[in-house]
C-alpha cells in the first residue's frame, strides 16, 4: 500500500519532523542538574536553542494572539506554545518572579482545522513556524532580559536589538518583571499572592483597556 | 486603591484559583520515583486527579475541537491542554506506545480574546472547566484503558461507563493504542519511525475522510 501523503510528509518533510526527532532523541528527559538549562551561546553572541524545552514546564498556549488593533491578515493560523526551564519555574512558585538565566521559549506551531476526524476548532501540527527565547542574563544584558528568535528553532537564534519593539511593549505592558504573566494562567494568581505585578500593570488594568499601536 | 475586579477574581474567586494555587503548593517538582505518577483511585473506584499534571510533560493544545460535522452552538470558547506523565512519555519516546499506568491528562480552560493588550485571537485565563484522564491499567479495565472526569479538576474523577462513545471513537479513529497520536505532533513522527500506529488509522488517513456522526 502506498503511504498516505501525511506519513510521507512526517517522515521525510525535512527539517521540521527531522528536527522534532532530534530534540527528542537528544534529551533522555533525565533530572538535569540546574547548570544543564542555564543559557549558552556561540561565539558571536547567538543563544543556543534549548534542545529539551519541550520536556520544559509548560506556561500555557494561545492561537492567533495580536497585540495590534490591526487584525492580521496575512491568512496564517498559529499556537504559540510557552515553556520555561524548570528551574525558573521553581523559583517564580517561592518568590512570584524570575530568578537569573530564566529561559520562556515561545514555540510556534502551525494551527490546522480540518484533519483525522476533526471537522471544527483547531489543533496544532507537525510544522513548527520559529521559536523565540525570552532570556534573563543580568550580567549580559542591560535591564537584565533579551529576546532571541530562530526561524526553523533549530539554527541558533539571533538577538533581537534593544530598539525592537519588543522590548518597550514587554517594559510598558508586562505584569510581572517584562514578562507577560498575565497570560500564565497558573503563575498569575502567584504573582497576585506574591505581590509581585508590577504596579503600572496593576493601574492599567483597573482602568479601560489603552489603545496599543 | 481599589483592586480591579480580575485581581479579585483571581485572589477571591473560589474553586479554580485557590486549587490552582493549591495544586501548584502541593508538588515541589522535585524527581518523583515512578510509582508517584501511577494511578490512585479511590475506594469506590474513582481516579484520584494528579495534583501535579500541568508539570508533567505538555503534548499540545488545541481550540474548540470538535469531531461532529454540527458546529457547536454552546457559544464557549475552550482550550484543551494535554499533558502525560513522565514515565510514559520516556516509554513512548522508546517504543511508539504507551506503558502501563499512563495517563493522558486533557485540561480544559477559558478561552478569551480581548484582555490585557491582547486584541485578536484567543488566550487562555485562570478559569479551568474540568479534567479528562485517559488511563492505562490493564490490570483494572476491560480493553486495558479508561476515561474518567472531573468537573473541577479537584474532586476524584468518575469513570465513563463502557458503553459510552468516547471508547468507541477512540477504538475506531485513534492513531495509537486508541489514543489520538494525531494530535500530538512530537509524538506522531515517533509513531510513524516506530511504525505502531494502527492499521485502521493508516488506512483511514489514505481515504478521504470518513464521516463521523
Amino acid at each position: 500500500m502506498k503511504s498516505p501523503t501525511w506519513i510521507r510528509v512526517v517522515m521525510l518533510g525535512g527539517a521540521t519532523a527531522a528536527a522534532s526527532a532530534a530534540v527528542l532523541a537528544k534529551s533522555p528527559l533525565q533530572s538535569p542538574a540546574p547548570s544543564e538549562h542555564a543559557p549558552a551561546y556561540t561565539a558571536d553572541g547567538l543563544l543556543l536553542v534549548p534542545a529539551d524545552y519541550r520536556e520544559w514546564i509548560f506556561l500555557s498556549a494561545g492561537l492567533d494572539m495580536n497585540y495590534s488593533e490591526k487584525a492580521d491578515i496575512s491568512g496564517m493560523s498559529m499556537f504559540g506554545n510557552v515553556f520555561v526551564n524548570p528551574e525558573a519555574y521553581r523559583a517564580f512558585r517561592e518568590t512570584g518572579t524570575w530568578p537569573d538565566n530564566t529561559q520562556l521559549v515561545l514555540e510556534n506551531r502551525n494551527a490546522s482545522s480540518k484533519g483525522s476526524i476533526n471537522k471544527h476548532g483547531k489543533y496544532q501540527t507537525v510544522e513548527t513556524m520559529g521559536v523565540e527565547v525570552h532570556v534573563k542574563d543580568t550580567a549580559r544584558f542591560d535591564g537584565g532580559w533579551a529576546f532571541f528568535a530562530s526561524d526553523d528553532g533549530i539554527a541558533p537564534a539571533q538577538k533581537f536589538p534593544a530598539t525592537a519593539s519588543c522590548y518597550a511593549c514587554h517594559r510598558d505592558h508586562a505584569a510581572v518583571d517584562t514578562t507577560f504573566v498575565q497570560f500564565y494562567p497558573t503563575l498569575l494568581p502567584l504573582a497576585v499572592k506574591k505581590a509581585t505585578l508590577s504596579e503600572r500593570y496593576v493601574r492599567d488594568e483597573a482602568s479601560p483597556p489603552v489603545a496599543h499601536p
